[in-house]
């Protein structure tokens, strides 16, 4: 049981080598995947206590999904939240990569991980909507401390983001205040285009 | 309290830019403590079934410290385990750290993170033991992957790695077991040297 561990761990230290399009918040370089799924953990630990459903909401679950969330990357790819045609197949490349990276592990392990990632996929339960409002508000936190490096990189509208998380307005109000703070400083400042 | 909060997010961002002294699994490059940090949380969400006492562990708290446990490192710099010099000062110096880093938050959370921190590093009670246990190994178990590159790089000895460890034996004597089978091929292999 010990090796099948041991080598799903070493195979998800891959995870570091997945390029995102995001910059860290110095703007040196890129950030990864890895690094990217321990920010979302402690964003999330941090932002729970302004979180609307927290007493219906179980944060260790969250927090496990936001650990596991990028691990099919290392098969599929980073796909750029912006990127219409990366989307297209996404989910498939997924599933395959959750098959081969999952199935390194014993049997409880593999059922456990492949049902958390499956139910943050799905997006329905509170614990998945949480984690997915927090993977969603991270990239833009960093956008707006490298002065929209990457959304003037590709080019980005305001209303592509704000499209891109409407859905977060009903399900945490304040989280979505935030939002639209960064949108309208994004707007001023230049960093993202107005139609 | 969403400002003070998100303050404390961006500047935990840093943690991307502080280098260890292990490399990835590839060898390519240095690991860096963000990345890291969340490694150790998949590691420990993955052993924790291994671990003798996890019946009286609570898991999510020590995921909570590891999530949380290099942070002071941002200020602090990494002390490499084997820095008998760099060890003189360090719990000062991320006192220090601890201090100003977690002073950003908003009362309740700074309260919490700082007595997470503390008692990680005191290393008393089962979570702390446990969060200890997986930051002690990781770096073990990419010393292997990359065929001992950071090991021989600072002439690291058998015994030098089987001493800072020495401890893990009678808290999971399954985990050690890996640790000795590790050291065993770090001998052979010329990875490590023998006195």
């Amino acid at each position: 049981m010990l090796e099948e561990m041991m080598k799903f761990i070493k195979e998800v230290d891959k995870l570091k080598t997945i390029e995102r399009r995001t910059y860290v918040s110095d703007g040196s370089r890129r950030e990864n995947s890895g690094e990217h799924s321990w920010h979302v953990c402690v964003m999330a630990m941090t932002l729970f206590e302004v979180f609307e459903r927290k007493n219906e909401t179980d944060l260790f679950t969250s927090i496990q999904m936001l650990l596991l969330h990028d691990i099919v990357e290392i098969d599929a790819g980073d796909t750029y939240a912006f990127d219409v045609n990366g989307y297209e197949d996404k989910h498939e490349r997924e599933v395959r990569a959750a098959e081969r990276i999952f199935g390194l592990l014993p049997e409880g392990a593999r059922t456990k991980y492949r049902s958390l990632w499956e139910e943050f996929e799905e997006g329905k339960t509170n614990e998945a909507l949480y984690a997915s409002i927090i993977d969603h508000i991270q990239p833009l936190l960093l956008n707006i401390s490298t002065e929209g490096k990457s959304w003037m990189e590709h080019n980005i509208y305001a209303h592509q983001v704000l499209n891109r998380n409407e859905w977060i307005k009903a399900a945490s109000p304040t989280i979505y205040s935030q939002i639209n703070e960064w949108v309208g400083m994004g707007i001023e400042k230049g960093w993202l285009l107005k139609e």
